[in-house]
């Protein structure tokens, strides 16, 4: 059976010397003393080991069943989620005045991590009501905030998103589902959503649902769209439950992973709903989630990848076939472990330096949300604006691609559901489809996010890497491994996004072509960029002699490994985007 | 449900316009004139579309069960392989003297291309079969062939290959099943193997089981290895079936995907075999099963890309989502389908120019195999020898990447088993893994074929590149489409086979570290190779205003594509392998 190790050290090293938050001048990010996020990693990483890792595979096996409309979920998982709430952790980062700790969000992912790797499915039943109690924060009125979010903060309830319908996900102006006004205030809600993550389950006594319907008589398309909570059971005016509501499980999906968590098809037949914020605000107040849903999902791209990696490396030791084509290694047994061969190392590294980028790559990206909620930075929201649809889409293609690399590490066996990699890499697959298919991502990225604010973050971002790179003059071995090659990327960069400004006005299609090589080649730039951070960061300590030598050693190997042979693709981006949109456009429908 | 269409029109493209089989020289290919191939094409084509690709979800969701010791295969499978053997399809290319037809191996590979589109599965069931025939054919006595291959020819006993066993895939000289000789000549062979494929079924009345195993007293390691056949039935004198001989399922493996083949744990104790060739020589013999085996490995590597773009065309005209960025394209209808989407078409435009190139290599390398078969042509196998572990892994890796790409096209959809794009992806994972993962492919085209015969296939294939491209001077069109590029390809491979020469002999481990950069070098050059021949042929018919002008101007814009987005990659796969092994072999064991 695999098995998960919680990376504390690496994570560590990002918080604290590569993000450096003490230093940050971000309220609550001088509580983030090592001591403490060493701590608090400690027990989360003992949660996420003992009690979600090892109900992983069996959850994988098991699966959700729908018996007699109730959704039983794999075995030990309604147990491990009540650990989980025993302990605090769906409120670390939820807001004080409703229970919670108000901890950042950068230190916040750096525990969600440690329980998406261990078990994507259970992870996702936490970190999605995570999502809809920050809208529900963020957009419903006092009293509904009072109803529902102290239980939600304590995962005593959770929560769910209700967006797609059989006919629509990605345009959303199409949706059917209706809410119509009830003289009370509240509104009858009626309609289908499909894809409901976490949608049922006996796990909590509750679940709140947050839909988005269209109020009848309102506008057309997206504009007419209004979010709305619906809860499985009424709440009553003191607090405890009251009825159930019109709201049934119409199946659940069969997918081809994330088995241990519900996908419902959820029916609503008039069920009672209450309006959040004002009518058809609806998208706005859902792109709060998907926003937070869109790091998340990054981070979740990176997690399969990482238990993958630790488990073919494990398998790569373990595996006694062939020699060291310099002479045996392990002569007095009958062969040597795998992990002497050039090719089965070149596969883990990648997977190595692709892990430890993406990880500080996503906690970057939390300290820019911090910057921007506690301190209204609205720079870093700009710049966060432009990177979440790189570090949504980017992440999790990679992510996939590096746990097939792992599962491709065990040969045969990798193929085999008991070893778990089969799993590692169906869980990941989702991660490229949900929260927006990153083909969407890639759209939003050119289509909305490089020209928003007439530029400005698309240029910052290039003024943040050239003076990144600047710094490392006059530290030669800096220089070579990370300036220069960064220096080079960025000029891709640069033509990049002069060839969709060129484009861009008169012939969209010609902007669009290449958005994913795009994303692309940016996601290449932001983990060069994190991972030159690391190579400072280790480069320091190593020139003060402090610390454990081997590791920060590692840490620059790592660095240069990536910068070396996944930088350069950039380059390759730049060319496809650059070759043109005929082959792509040119082609007649039918010519498919 | 997934529907399968055969290509028909593009596979005889490839083998009369760019292999033109009818003007080779080579005994045989004189039969195969455009009426006769398509008339067979074609009613292969409705047992494929009609009887396989129907039963190959519901054969992924029923799987294989082991019930009292026996296979139950999913339903529809015993009689669509009836359908096959009643048509006489496996006896297509097999020895005319036991009841085979001698077709071509070019021909039958594109026969065998539609099965195995249609239900990966079902067809591993004839295709390993027709390993192991070859294999007896190539080895075994006359008595032995005589016995076993009429009713293998015919397809009414099928044959597996059993190689690995639990401790030993990749490196058989591990091997511990033995083989004792008994005094009336025959072995008696005891051991235990794993994965094999379709080892074990009710659908056919005898199996004949090729195992490796070790007689005791001969050497140690592989030059210890000898072949036996040993027949699930013994068979009496005068061909009827005797006692079961002493072979047992152990356990049916649970497996990512090819639910529908039974990949057993095969337990022999003391059964019943017979040496096939002389003793210590079953390596050799193992091999013509395995060169073979491979290139059907890489065949169906683009097999289940060629299905799962087919379904994802017909998804994207179908799904309204959105509307075209240059205005709507349906404006009757609520949305547009999403195939409007330039991000849309450059995923269907990179597995389509995928699948055509796939499909012209591998029938390419059939045809090299006709040479050396048919006409004893020893460049031609050196040549076949050089690209079969690249067809094998470039092939396999990219049909996985281009199934998941079409998978991707679905969105949410995409990850619902019902849709059927799961399966081609889980199913074409196998490809990358079985006969010889695809590093063990890169092992051996770096460490083994590239120097064969002291480089001459490798400087001969360079040579032929060259040739081509001078061969199209004077034709401006091709000259940029095609020859520019690949010569500028060229560079890159010859620059890569320098780098592999300087440092192979004084450091192997720089040498293999960038194996599987080389396979993909070679792969992307072979590819926009036979991309060059379809372009030249697809020209010259529209130079002499022949045939269908559509359908040649697509061909152009396919190979145009290829070669501007995808051939660049040579020279990143060139950095890589020059940036070096330190990054990769320098880490400890303990660093991973």
């Amino acid at each position: 059976m695999p098995q998960y190790t919680a990376p504390l050290n690496d994570i560590s090293f990002v918080l604290h010397e590569v993000l450096k938050v003490t230093e940050q001048d971000i309220p609550g990010f001088d509580e983030l003393e090592p001591e403490l996020t060493s701590a608090i990693l400690e027990e989360a990483g003992k949660l996420a080991a003992n009690a979600y890792a090892p109900i992983n595979l069996s959850g994988d096996q098991q699966g959700c069943k729908l018996v007699a409309g109730k959704v039983v979920v794999p075995d030990g998982f309604t147990e491990a989620y009540q650990e989980l709430c025993e302990g605090g952790w769906p409120a670390l980062d939820q807001p004080e005045e409703f229970g919670g700790q108000n901890l950042p969000t950068c230190f916040a992912l750096s525990i969600s991590e440690l329980f998406a790797s261990a078990n994507h499915s259970l992870c996702m039943y936490s970190g999605l009501s995570h999502g809809a109690t920050k809208a529900i924060y963020a957009h419903a009125s006092d009293e509904l905030k009072q109803t529902y979010l102290p239980k939600m903060v304590s995962g005593e309830w959770t929560g769910t998103m209700n967006l797609t319908e059989a006919h629509c996900g990605t345009d959303l102006g199409l949706m059917r589902t209706k809410a119509e006004q009830q003289d009370d205030g509240s509104y009858k809600v009626s309609g289908s959503k499909i894809f409901i993550s976490s949608g049922d389950h006996e796990m909590t006594e509750n679940i709140i649902h947050l839909v988005l319907a269209k109020i009848p008589g309102e506008p057309d398309g997206i504009k007419g769209v209004s979010l709305f909570i619906v809860p499985k059971y009424l709440v009553n005016a003191d607090g405890s439950l009251g009825e159930r509501n019109e709201v049934s499980v119409g199946s659940l999906e069969h997918k081809m992973g994330i088995h241990g968590n519900a996908t419902c098809v959820l029916n609503y037949d008039d069920a009672v709903g209450y309006l959040v914020g004002e009518p058809n605000k609806g998208m706005q107040a859902m792109f709060t989630m998907m926003n937070e849903a869109r790091i998340g999902t990054g981070m979740q791209g990176y997690c399969q990848a990482s238990v993958a990696y630790q488990n073919a490396v494990e398998y790569a030791k373990d595996r006694l076939q062939g020699r060291a084509v310099t002479g045996a290694e392990n002569p007095e047994g009958p062969a040597d472990p795998i992990i002497v061969h050039p090719d089965v190392r070149r596969m883990l590294m990648d997977q190595k330096a692709f892990v430890e980028g993406a990880r500080a790559f996503c906690l970057w990206c939390g300290v820019l949300e911090d910057k921007f909620n506690r301190n209204g930075d609205a720079d870093a929201h700009g710049l966060l604006s432009l990177l979440t649809p790189v570090l949504k889409g980017f992440v999790t293609d990679k992510g996939y691609e590096s746990a097939t690399n792992a599962q491709q590490i065990l040969g045969g066996h990798g193929y085999i559901e008991e070893w778990g990699m089969s799993q590692f890499v169906r869980d990941v697959r989702i991660t490229m489809l949900y929260e927006g298919a990153n083909g969407v991502q890639a759209l939003d990225l050119v289509g909305r996010k490089l020209g928003a604010k007439g530029g400005k973050p698309a240029m910052a971002f290039g003024m943040m890497i050239k003076e990144f790179a600047d710094s490392l003059e006059g530290d030669e071995q800096l220089s070579n491994l990370v300036a220069k090659p960064l220096m080079s990327a960025l000029s891709d960069y640069q033509n990049a996004c002069a060839y969709i400004m060129q484009y861009g006005a008169k012939d969209t299609n010609a902007a669009l072509h290449g958005s994913s090589d795009f994303l692309h080649l940016m996601g290449h730039i932001c983990l060069s960029y994190v991972l030159g951070l690391s190579a400072k960061a280790a480069s320091d300590k190593l020139a003060a002699n402090e610390g454990d030598t081997e590791f920060y050693q590692q840490k620059l190997n790592t660095v240069q490994h990536y910068i070396s042979r996944h930088l350069p693709m950039t380059r390759m981006h730049l060319k496809r985007m650059q070759s043109g949109p005929d082959t792509v456009m040119s082609p007649s429908v039918e010519s498919f």
